[in-house]
Order: structure tokens, then sequence, then C-alpha cells
């Protein structure tokens, strides 16, 4: 077996270093964004600004009253962005509460609350920490994963909305200019949540140590509460902001261009505001806490696993710190290639934007897979155990280098299948455009086969994957995979937060009055943003399935399942049922869309008939109140849909037990995975398709435009229909596959002892 | 143990006879049919011209040009169908030879072509016929399903478009008579199909047991080649002709409605024939094959796990027969419950047809109910033995009762749920048809919606059946369900073939120039059809889902695997992109719509534009060379989803081996049934959506109406998206899963002997 190189000690320095290197690098960033100045002072006393002058192309920078307007409309945004997280943080903390005492109750019932130390489950000569200390830190790690991904998004949205007018102040100077502003706030937000999440689940681990001492299997079933905090809160940030975003979009566009003929992020439609709130809740908030969900769960699958293979028997801390080790790493690879985008290189024209992009994933995979390289070989022993399923499996580091690795790369693969399929540079969204030609149905079938076909090399570089991390370390394996492929979660933040950014700067330079050319400078970096949009979407997904695997694996062995064989009736029936949810789910999230826009078109509608002189501009709307209905709606249409994912686990465990509930797992994974991809790409090849048009940038593209043609409009029906697919009930279905799998290994030792309880009757 | 009551010769007996009913019940009616002239003579001088004339309201009865012109019309089209399927047969007769020679070819060297017996795999105290001669019988066996269902196919799309054109000129004497008509015709496709599908079986098996004499595990394991050919011709028949329906639909469509502005089924429009020939060969033929495949595969599925349980150990006949048995009785079942629909009860008013439809459903679900309690009273033993996955299961008589049973009620629970979610006399289609008013985006979003939703029940009531009969008698429960879900399959065809044949009528009503009044009643009843057809289309899939699952069953007992474990990666790998498969073979097949839809549209512009007078109506289109595109084009295009579904068991079986092809089989099962309820309801419900605005039978639906205005112009476009996806793609997939799983069946010993290369390199 042999020791790990790394020292226990250097290791519990180490890991907190990375995190706080990445706390203040993003503060760093956070800096740089905030020097541009958004009171209308005179930038040219500045050195910035004389060099600026200089050296770049400018375009109405002494107009004082454009940033006193930009300053003006980001303060609304941010004042409705904040309404929405803490009129949800009102929800969130009754069900925080709720759902904490439920998690104390069930695992403490385990036992019968008894504070007795028990026989360990995988040591039986050894006693461990009673069930009821289990329970309670379980709880404690809930909250805190909760706390923590809630401070994440909540700083993520609060930098998104700081930087948005800052961008559009900055388009003014040059695309460079306003490129950089946008990244660096994406960046801001990546290595924050990175480095919290990191921070905060080694801090919980070392604190619950000093109870739990060498009880490790007890330290680590409470720590996996952590993945299930963070996870539930995805639920609000990604179902509830989903639901805010396309309501107030759709409501906006439905009042606004249909039936008042304004442009879109006209400052006279009562819901722009509430539009651009959405991108910042449902885009930033609700992709952070998706991906910070998942970050969490696939550190706590790992670590669950690891701490009843050897590592944890031996009581290893260096290798047991694997997990966290490779997301430390993962930090400091991140920052390397921020640099590549904010410094090493500059952006002169609009077409350099999207490679300097696709360059920065690129970069992180390849530094990346040397990080894991020396992680690997310094953190393990040349040779360890896994426990799998009841066995044990011998492994060595360098086979725990390639499922770590081999996840990292699958990453890449899926983002750069995303991007093909999504980008209107390539023919798949070119041949949608095209379908326009004869209207919106073929439009929509192309696209919706478009979307089937995208899945299929994602599912194999996923099967692939878990085919190769199974084999050459089981379940840890997975886990680790999943950790790979979310390693470089700080770079893939920021380029999926620059999207929203930018798309909200174009948004505030059309309503402060700003010229074409910002326009079309803001436009440009926003279409880039579409694409790395999917690309992030895909990202999300991919690891979505992964982690998901793994915690399943976590959730069986913690069952004290040896195999889920389908051919027993009660996980068949699972598994064709778990299968369905994600259909049921859509129809949900889908269907919350349409109800909340319906009331956001009653409310618009209202204001432009009850408002004298909106329509001419010289009366301004009531925004706070379209905020509110899209708050309000939201948060109640979210309800029956995270229903149906948190209570699915508890009743099919509670009273089919273990067995039915793998099959519910493994079936909601395998399915819901090719959902999630098929929305998430017909929604972004139709949104692209639109662009593509619009643009006109080839003779094909000419030849189906201008702006309301017959094709455009084939082209925007399918655009308004993917909407709800990309955003809502596509990316809506990770958390569906995350949440039941990590809800059932958290209550894995109720169901293993109380549950069943329809098949203990007959 | 005890024996049956009923004896083996009253056995031997009692099925042929039921069969040759079937077929003389069926000749009958299509006696009956057949005196509908469609020369025109003087029709007042019969008897029942005369009665006609006393008690029904007529419309245009002496019309002889009307006669002349329905005769001219209807031969067309029947000879653009004999000529799609003889172009097919050409196809089918190349594939037929190819795969009987690698069935010959995989099976015979299983044992290295060795013309020595074996030791038996379930008794290895006797001796076996060789696997030379298993490959014999299964490539005789596959022949035999392949031309039964080739011939029941033909026939019935014989009948349907014989009754077409004598549905529309019964239709001048009222509806009544023209539903008899259409439902009589529809009833000898049904009777004729079960009724040949089960003589066959029957002689087939009395044949191959002159050679095999006590050998019962290899005559049933070569009995399941039937299985496999009726299967693999419903790849042709389903896929192909649902591509060919579609191709021409849309073709006619996109030219005649939208760019020449001339109204449906107009004779100017040269894709008209080939789009009536569309509606005979997909939905009669297509739908026929798949029905057949799906009963002889459970048939097959139920013998061969039976023939290594305690009926084929001891050689009890009656009990090995208790699946022919089960088909006999539904075919006396069936018979009775037409006489309810033809000759107790008459339809007086439009409102009684749906009605009568469905009484027919629940007539012969009651009736059916009783036949099984009385087969399984005097073909079973009150015990016996079922071998399940390696261990030996005790069941009662009255448990495999509440097998069938359960399948043949958990079907009717489908079809009920199918109308409500796709008839437009329910809210699920009100409100798709009233999301109309915000446009086509909003009826596509809740459409979608609809159609992910109505997928709940039914996989409740699949999942339930599953539970049930799965714990009472394993894999022959499973099996015994499917089949009494099809039990009553003369029925459920009879209700299904009276719809296209409704709509066949309609259409020559419209080209013969018939008057308003003869249209308004083809169309009655070509609405009730739509429902019945989504009705057909639910008891399609569930009894594919529950087939396959049988089927897969019989697999992994014959591959002899114990368990599939998902714990395991080749199995999980297996799964996710089972579950991937019906994706990739949606993408593909509503790709081929589209193309072989463009293909028409370019021949039809073409002779629009080079065939003078042809819009004026002095010159008469060119109707073959449209059916010929639509033949060729859906036959090209059927290729590359058709090696799809036959490479994959192959490829997956020879080069990873059993254990990951079961997976494979048990994801894309369980996925695939998802995809193709929500397709098919959701198409439905479209269509239906804008028949509902067109109708105008309620204030609502006036409020959207009329014809030609916004609302229903989005619910068009609805209905256009609908089409491949409720009749090409959804549908098809029941091919998908059903044949993958028969043909893992067939190939299980040479997968189980040489499969898995791959795995055993490296």
């Amino acid at each position: 077996m042999g020791a790990a190189i790394l020292s226990g000690l250097l290791t519990e320095i180490l890991i907190p270093v990375a995190a706080v290197v990445g706390i203040a690098f993003a503060l760093v960033q956070w800096l740089l964004v905030s020097k541009v100045r958004l009171s209308p002072e005179k930038p040219s006393g500045s050195r910035d600004g004389v060099s600026d002058y200089l050296i770049e192309e400018e375009e109405g920078l002494n107009d004082h009253n454009v940033v006193a307007k930009c300053a003006e409309i980001q303060s609304a945004i941010s004042e409705g962005a904040t309404s929405f997280l803490f009129t949800e943080y009102q929800y969130v903390g009754i069900f925080m509460v709720a759902f904490a005492v439920l998690i104390f109750l069930f695992l403490g019932s385990v036992e019968g609350f008894s504070t007795k130390a028990q026989p360990c489950t995988y040591s039986k000569d050894k006693y461990c920490k009673p069930a009821l200390a289990n329970a309670g830190f379980s709880t404690i790690s809930f909250l805190l994963g909760a706390i923590t991904s809630l401070v994440s998004g909540f700083l993520g949205m609060k930098i998104a909305t700081y930087a948005n007018a800052r961008t559009t102040l900055e388009a003014r100077k040059g695309v460079g200019k306003a490129f950089i502003t946008a990244f660096r706030s994406g960046a801001v937000m990546g290595f924050l949540l990175a480095a919290n999440g990191l921070l905060v689940l080694y801090i919980a681990i070392n604190l619950f140590k000093l109870y739990y001492g060498d009880d490790w299997e007890g330290l680590f079933e409470s720590i996996t509460g952590y993945g299930l905090g963070g996870s539930s809160m995805a639920l609000f940030g990604r179902v509830g902001g989903g639901i805010y975003t396309k309501a107030a979009d759709v409501g906006a566009d439905l009042v606004g261009k249909v039936e008042r003929n304004i442009p879109e992020d006209d400052p006279r439609n009562p819901a722009v505001i509430a539009d651009n709130v959405g991108d910042n809740v449902g885009d930033i908030a609700g992709m952070g806490s998706d991906l910070f969900g998942s970050y969490a769960e696939s550190s706590c699958a790992a670590l669950v696993v690891a701490s009843i293979s050897s590592f944890g028997v031996n009581h290893d801390f260096t290798a047991m710190c694997y997990p966290l080790l490779i997301s430390s790493m993962g930090i400091i690879v991140c920052l390397i290639t921020t640099l590549f985008a904010t410094d090493l290189f500059e952006i002169k024209a609009v077409k350099e934007i999207e490679p300097a992009l696709k360059r920065q994933l690129i970069i992180s995979t390849f530094l990346m897979t040397i990080g894991i390289a020396i992680i690997s070989w310094i953190a393990l022993p040349s040779t360890f155990t896994i426990f799998s399923f009841g066995e044990q499996k011998k492994v060595k580091n360098w086979e725990l280098f390639f499922c770590v690795a081999i996840g990292l790369w699958a990453g890449l693969v899926i983002g750069f299948v995303t991007e093909y399929f999504t980008s209107n540079a390539y023919s798949p969204v070119q041949d949608v455009a095209d379908s326009c030609r004869t209207g919106a149905a073929t439009n929509v079938i192309f696209g919706l086969a478009l979307g089937y076909k995208s899945v299929i090399i994602p599912i194999f570089a996923i099967a692939v994957s878990i085919f190769v991390s199974f084999s050459l370390a089981a379940m840890y394996g997975i886990a680790v995979a999943a950790l790979g492929m979310l390693s470089t979660i700080a770079t893939g933040l920021a380029i999926d937060a620059y999207g929203p950014i930018s798309d909200n700067a174009g948004g505030i330079a059309e309503m402060a009055g700003m010229s074409h050319r910002i326009r079309e400078r803001t436009d440009a970096l926003d279409a880039a943003g579409n694409t790395t949009a999917a690309i992030g979407k895909g990202f999300a997904i991919g690891s979505a399935a992964l982690v998901s695997l793994a915690l399943f694996g976590a959730f069986v062995s913690r069952a004290a399942i040896s195999t889920v064989d389908v051919l027993t009736p009660k996980v068949f029936i699972g598994l064709i049922v778990g299968a369905m949810l994600p259909y049921w789910f859509s129809a949900m999230t889908m269907k919350s869309v349409g109800s909340a826009a319906l009331q956001m078109v009653e409310e618009v509608r209202r204001q432009f008939n009850s408002i004298p002189g909106l329509m001419e501009g010289t009366a301004r709307p009531d925004y706070a109140t379209c905020v509110k209905i899209s708050t309000d709606a939201s948060i109640r249409e979210m309800i029956p849909p995270g229903a149906l994912v948190m209570l699915t686990p508890l009743i099919v465990g509670t009273f089919f037990g273990v067995e039915t509930l793998s099959g519910v797992l493994a079936g909601s994974l395998v399915s819901g995975v090719q959902i999630a991809i098929s929305a998430s790409n017909t929604g972004g090849a139709w949104d692209n398709a639109k662009k593509y048009i619009e643009a006109g940038a080839s003779e094909h593209a000419r030849s189906l435009g201008p702006k309301g043609s017959d094709p455009h409009k084939a082209a925007v029906i399918g655009d308004t229909i993917g909407d709800p697919l990309k955003d809502t009930s596509g990316p809506s279905l990770n958390i569906l596959i995350k949440l039941m799998a990590v809800e059932s290994l958290v209550f894995a030792p109720f169901f293993a002892t109380h549950g069943g309880i329809l098949f203990k009757i007959f």
C-alpha cells in the first residue's frame, strides 16, 4: 500500500490556501471591474481614460446623461434581482427549517433516537457514534450546504448586476474593453463559488472531526448533508429562477413585441426590468447553484465512498482529501487560465470573442490534466483498496488519474458537440434556419430532430467515462470522474456568467438610448454568449449525470444493497416509473412557465391601458409590480415540480423500499439526461437559427431574411418554443436527477431500516 | 400438480377450429361489404336499396356518374397501394433471404455446425436436437412469420382499399350505413390477422413436433423465429409505411394547400392519390404488421418460457398451449363483440359513433375477462412450476388468470387515458386549442406538455401490470399479460382500421365531387376515427412494452444470465446507451420524413409547372409518378433507421456480450415507451385541436375559429408538426423496442457462446 508523498499537515495547509487564493483572485477581479465608474464624472481625468482615448475608437464617451441612465437602470435591475432573491429566501428559510427537522427525525429514528454508540456498519468490531449524532451533524451540514449555495448565488447575482452597466459603458471604448469587463465579472462568480464551496466543506470536515475522532464512517456520512443542502437550494435557483426568467421574457414579448409593436428591451415596456432581472436570477444564480450543487455532491459522494475504503479504514487523511485536493488544483489552474483571457491576449475584433472563450476551455483542460497527474502522484498511495458493493477492489494511483482525466475530457467533448449543434457557424443550425423557408412547422420538426441527434455523442462520451472509471475504481471512480468534469468549474462558470452579463449590457444600452454602434458591440458579445451558455448547459447536464450515478452508487453502498437486478419486479417498476418522472416534471415546469407568463401579460396590458402617457414615453411604467408578479408566480409555480422531486424518494423509499428506489434513480437518470440534453440543444439551435437570419452574415442567411420576412417569423416561433425548453424544463432536469439521488443517499440509513412498508405489510 | 381439465386432443381440435371460425367470420364480413356495388347500376332494384330508400334520408343515390368516379379513384388508390407493397416486397425479399442466411449461420455456429445431438440446456441428463437443427427450424419459422405478416398486411390493405369507396357510397344513404361498411371492413382485417397468426403458429408447432418429438426446449426455441419474422416485417410496415404516409401528406399539403391554395384532397393535386395510398400503407398495413408482430412475439415469449417450465418438462400439451387457447378465446369473444356493433345496435346519429366504438372496447374486455377465467380453469393444472432466472416458482392457475386479466385491463386503461388526452371532447385538447390564441409557439409548448403529461397514467398502468404479473408468475406472467392486452386484437384492429377507411372515404367524396352533406358524414366518421387511432396507438405501445419485457426475460433465461445488475459498468453503459437509442432513431425517422416530403414537393411543383391545364382541371395529373416517388423515397429512407434497429443487438451482443445487451434492451424499453406515448398523444392532440376549431361545435370553439383565423393557422402549424410525431417517429419506436428484444432472443445462443469479443480480448 504505502503512504502518500504529500504529508497530512501539508494537505491541511494546501487546501485552505488554494481556497483563499481563489477568493483573493475573485476580489481582485471585482476591484478591476469596479474601476469602471458609474457616476457621470469626466473620465478623461484618470490615466485609464487618457490611454483609452488614445488607442481605441470611442463612441459617446462624454455623454454624461447616458452614464446616469445606465446607473439608474442598473440599480433597478439589481433591486429587482435582490427583491426576488429575498422573497425566495423567505420560502427557502421555511423549507430549510422544515427539511432540517425532517432529516433529523428520519435519521434519528434509525436507532430509535438512542444516544449509545453502535457497532460500525463496515467494521463490526469497532464502535461508531450513534445514529442520533449522525442525524444532528447531517442536519448541520445540510444547513451549511444550503447557506453556502445561497451566499454564492447571491454574490454571483450581485456582481453580475454590478457589471452589466459597466460592460455597456466599456462598450463605448470598444469590444475588447467590454469583453474584459464582462469576463472578469464572470470570473468573480466562478472563483467565489468554487473557493467558497471548497473552504466551507474543508472547515466542516475539520470541525466535525473534533467530535467524530476516528469514526470516519459517521463523519463522512454526515458530510453528505452538505451536498443535499447545496442541491436543494439549486432546486429553488434552477426551477424557480428558470420559471422567473421565461415568464418575464415571454410575458414582456407577448404584449410588447406582439400587441404593442415596440422593440425588445424598450424602456416603455413595464416588464422590461423583470426580463433583465430574469437573466440574472435564472442564468447566473440558477446556473451557479446548479453547478455548486453538482460540485458539492460529487465531493461528498467521493468522500463517503472513500471513507469505507482503505483510505478511511487506514485513516490516511491526505488520500481521503484527494477530491478536495483536485478541487484546490482546479482553482489554481483556472486562475492561470483566466490570465490568458484577461491579460495575455487582447480581443481586438468581434470574431475573436468566441475563439477566446473556447480557448479558455481548451487551456484549462490541458493544464488540469497535468494538475490531476501531479495530485494523483503526490496525494495517493501507489495502491489502495476501494469498497465496491460488498467486494474490495485494488486500485493503483495512475488508474485514479485516468478516472478524473476521462471525466474532464468527456466534459470538453460534450462542450464541443454542444457548440457544434447550437452555434450558427455550423451546418446543423444553418439547416434548421433553412427549414424556416417552408414555415414554422418544418422549423420545429428539424429543431426537434436536431436536439434528438445531439444526444448521441454526449451519451457515448458519458458512457465511455462511466465504463472506464467504473471498471478502474468502481463508484469511487465515477465520483472522481464527475469531480474531474467539474474541476475547471471556475472557468466554466466565468464563461457561462459572461453570457447573461453581455445580454443585460445590450438591454441597458437599448434602454439608455445609446447609439446603434454600441448596441452592435454588445450584440456581438451576446451572440458568443449564447453558444457558451449552451456549452455551459452541456457541462451541467454531463456532470449531473456522472454525479447522480456516483450518488446512486454511494446510496446503494450505504443502503447495503449488493445488486440492483433489473430482473426483479421491484426494480423494474422503479426503472420504468423513474424513466417517466422527467416527463412528468417537464410537463409541470413547461406549464408553470405558461401560467406565470399569462399573469405577466395581464399586468403589462393593465399598465398600458391604465397609465396615461406610457406608450408616448412621457410616463414611467411601474416596473416593481412586474418584478413582484414574476417573483411571486415563479415561487408559487415551482412548488408542484419541487414537491415531485423532493417527495418521490421519500415516498418510494418509505413505502416501496430501497430496491424500487434504486430502480427509480437509475431510470430517471438514464431517461432524464437525454431529455435535458435534447431540450437544451433544440432551444439553443432555434435561438441561434433566428439570430443567424437576423445577422444576415452570409449569402444563405440573407436569402432567408431580413427581420420580418416569413422565414424570420417562422424562426421567431421556434425561438419562443425553445425558451422554456432550454432555460426552464431542460436544465431543471439536472436538479431532478441529482437531488433525488442525494436525498436518497442522505436518507439511506432510514430507508434501509424502516423502508418498504408496503411490501412488509403485503 | 394434477393435469388440466381440457384434454390434449380437444386442445388440438379447439385451436384450429377457433382460427377457422375467425377466418370464416372475416370472409362473411367481406361478403357483406362486397354487396355495396361499385358499378353504376340502378341500386333501387335490390331489396336493400328499397328498404334503405324508405327508412333513411338519402342523398344523390342515382348519380351514376359519381359511382363511376368513385370506382375510378378507388382503383387508383388500390393500384398505388399494391404498387408500394410490391416494391417493398422486392426489398423485403432480399432482406428476408439475407437475414435468414444470417440466422442460420449465427445459430448454426453455436456448436460449430455439428449434427450430433447435444445434452439439453435445462435437463443435462437428456439429449436434445443439435444446434444446427435449431438453426434450420428457426430460419424456417422466421420465414413463416415474415410471410404470414406480409399476407395479413396485404389482405388488410386490399380490403381497406376495397371498402373506402363503398363507404363513400353508403354515406349517401346515411351515417349508419357508412359506419357499418367501414367497421365491417376493419373487422375483416382484424379477424384475418388474428386467425391467420394463430393458425400458422399452430400448424408450425405441430409440424416441427414431428421432428423434435420430446425435445420441446429446441422446438419452442426454434418457434421464436416466428416472432422475429413477424416483427421484422413490421419494421418495413411501420417505418417504411410511416415515412410513406407522411411524406405524401406533407408534400401534398405544402404545395397544394400552401402554394397553390387548393383544398385538401383536391383531384388536381398530383400527390392526392399518394396521400390516400399513404393512409392505407401506413395506418392499415403498418399498424397491422406492428400488432401482428406483438401478437406473434408475446405468444413465442410465453411458449419459450413455458417450454422450460413444468409444462414443458412434463410434456403437458394443453397447458403448453395456454397462450394459443387464450388467443382462440379472443377470436370468439371479438366475434360476439363485433355483432354488437354491426347487428345488435344501430347508429342513427353522428354523436353515437364514438360511443359505439368505445362500447366495443368495453364489451370485448368484459367478455374476455370471463373467457380468460374459463381457459385458465380448464387448460391449466391447479398448480405448476415456472422457471424464473435459475429458480423455480410455484404458480396457481388463478394466479395466471390475474396475469392475463391485468394485461387486458391495463390495455383498457391506456386506451381511455389516450382518449382523454387526444379527444376534443375533454379539457386537455381544448386547452391546447385555446393556447392557439397567443400563437403557434404557445400551441406547441402546450402540446408538448400535454404529451409529456399523458405518459404518467399509462406508465403506472404498465408498471402495475408488470409488478403483479411478474410477482405472480415471473417472466411467464409478463408474457401472458402482454397476450392478455392483445387478446382482443381482432376488435382493436377493426376499430383501428375503421379510421383510415373513413378518412379515405372522405377523400374520395371530395375527389368525386359529391355533395357537401356526404362529406360532412364522412368527416364525422373520420373524427371518431382520429380518436380511435390514438387509442389503437396506445394499445400498440402498451403491448409493445409488455412484449419487449417478456422477450427480454426470455432472452435473459436463454442466455443463461441470472441477474442484470445495474451496478456493473457493462450493464449500466448498456442502459444509458439503450435509453439514447430511441432519440437517435426518432431523429432519423423525423429527418427521413422531411427528405422524402421534399422530393414530393419538387415533383408536385414540376407537374403544376409543366402540365398545361392542370390548375384549371382540364388535364389529369400524373398520379403514378407521385406514388412512385413516395414508394422509392420511403424505402430508401427507412434503411438507416432500420439498420440501427437490426444491427444494434448484433453488434452489442457480438462485441460487448449479453450483459451489455441486456442493459441496452432495458434502457431502450423504459425510455422508448415514454417517447412513443408522448409523441403519439401530442400529435393526436394537435390534430384534434385543429379539428375542434374547424368544427366550431361550441361557443369556445367558435371564438377561436373560423378556418383561416389566426388561432386556426397556429393550430394548423401544430397539426403539421404532429404528423411525423404521431404517424412515423412515435409508432416506429414500438418496432425499435420489440425487434431488438426478439432479435436478441433468437440470437441468444450465439451471443451466449461467442459474444462479448471485445471484453474477451481486453
